[in-house]
């Protein structure tokens, strides 16, 4: 599992920082990489990375400001002519689907994959056997989501000498067993399956937040995250500014993952007007109130490393 | 008068070629830039030029595919937020209103400037004292359009000798004669203005067509054209499968400017499957039914030279 940056600025592209785009990157979990937010050009950064479009399974939008969303149908048409034929699921807020439909259709763009949009709600969003994913609202000038993707625990290493020992040779019922189901042998013996495995891996948590100011929804969210993606459009100091525009400085952003007890923080968002030179300064800033910080950079992978 | 190439690939994005947009310098003539079609990431071509977004007067839409539209509703807002403040008219097939309203009202961007949308039918779509531009229709899957960029003749030179020789004192006289108006002095003397400048400056005439294949309309938009920029997706023996897809190869394009009788032709909407070795040889195919070809490329700009 790997965050892989897209495009952290904030607004409007620049040179160093194209418009919001992060890739969830779930390929040994799943296969699959999911999106979160598309600006313009997030297509176009993909090209110089090794995302192939076609493993893209799930795009979430956390708001439907154009810097998050006007790279959606560019990338779904060049989806479709590059051969992606899975299943594609957008989630984000009401008015998303107008919006799709209406880009494809103005252009006459037929999908060769099937795409679903759904316009989300407060709470789960998505699971299946492997992941959930929780959505709340936060608080922006138009309605922003943030969310809380969720995997789930997975069963403990299978205790092969131990199972050998008791004399049960191999077959489907190891499976079974690391799949935690209990097996009732021929002869009525009962085999608990916990017996025979390591204590379960816990799954890791990385939640990724639109834009907001700081709010308490976005702690809810976050709380004791792996990582924690947030916005940090201005630096320490600005917060009226931030407050104005419904953003948040680096401090704020620090403050929430202080109060979530998050182990990592990576901020992104980053507003243009903070040169290069000044990157290193907006970490810093953060690291007053926690000491684990990021700044994004565009192309920049995060791995979420695996809880032992 | 210049071109400037901003996109010059065909369909999707590739390293080497933008999807479409072509900016017309129009800045010793009026003082602005008209951009015919926008593909995605036109705004993030222009941050590397020296292209001011605020200058952007007008633009023309050759056709609603995404490759030629995705990028504007970015452009349009991104120069709002550049202190864009004049207005804006926009050209283009029926459907175009809809689109920019939905991508602008979805992300509840509002504006700074004046936009207008002009759904255009065959004719002269738009006439000032400086320009004629006229429409007509291509032959392309959905309406396709092809302009005529026509500079109307500038008065010649005041005679400024030939002038005070005849006793005729500079004054608000002599920018009446310029501007070709005859002049009655108070002693009831009509001055003729065509004896005191000389012979009128002709304009130059640019012509940008849209995806098509060759087609009998283009010949009419083309005729004598200082220069044509027609679309070669495919190259010489693909006619075939230009017909099939509604594009056109290096050589039609070659007839069109040959039949149009055109001084330079320019060859843009190059298939990616064409890599930058192949290039030359595009141009080389075209070269043998019409000589002053070029192919054009990302950041190519070409100087339309004053008529003499």
């Amino acid at each position: 599992m790997e965050v892989f940056f897209l495009g952290t600025g904030a607004g409007i592209p620049a040179k160093l920082r194209n418009v919001t785009s992060i890739a969830l990157k779930l390929l040994e979990e799943r296969g699959s990489i999911w999106l979160f937010d598309c600006g313009e050009a997030t297509q176009h950064q993909i090209l110089h990375t090794s995302i192939k479009p076609r493993r893209i399974e799930k795009i979430f939008i956390t708001h439907l400001h154009g810097d998050h969303i006007y790279g959606l149908p560019g990338l779904l048409s060049s989806r479709s002519f590059q051969a992606g034929e899975t299943e594609v699921t957008l989630y984000g807020p009401k008015g998303l689907k107008d919006y799709i439909e209406i880009s494809l259709s103005v252009s006459q763009t037929y999908l060769k994959y099937p795409l679903h949009v759904v316009e989300i709600e407060e709470g789960t969003i998505f699971e299946d056997d492997q992941f959930v994913v929780e959505a709340r609202l936060l608080e922006h000038g138009i309605p922003s989501w943030g969310f809380r993707v969720v995997e789930k625990d997975r069963p403990g290493t299978l205790l092969v000498e131990k199972l050998q020992e008791e004399g049960i040779p191999p077959g489907p019922i190891y499976k079974k067993i690391k799949d935690r189901q209990d097996v009732v042998l021929d002869d009525g013996t009962t085999i608990e399956s916990g017996r025979f495995r390591g204590p379960d891996q816990k799954g890791r948590v990385v939640t990724i937040l639109g834009d907001t100011r700081i709010c308490e929804p976005s702690v809810m969210l976050a709380r004791e995250a792996d990582l924690l993606i947030h916005e940090a459009t201005f630096s320490m100091g600005e917060e009226s500014l931030a407050y104005e525009y419904f953003h948040s400085t680096t401090t704020q952003a620090a403050k929430v993952a202080f109060e979530a007890n998050v182990k990592k923080l990576c901020l992104t968002h980053i507003s243009s007007r903070y040169e290069r030179t000044a990157w290193q300064s907006l970490a810093e800033e953060a690291q007053t109130i926690f000491p684990n910080v990021i700044v994004a950079e565009d192309f920049m992978e995060v791995v979420v490393p695996v809880n032992k």
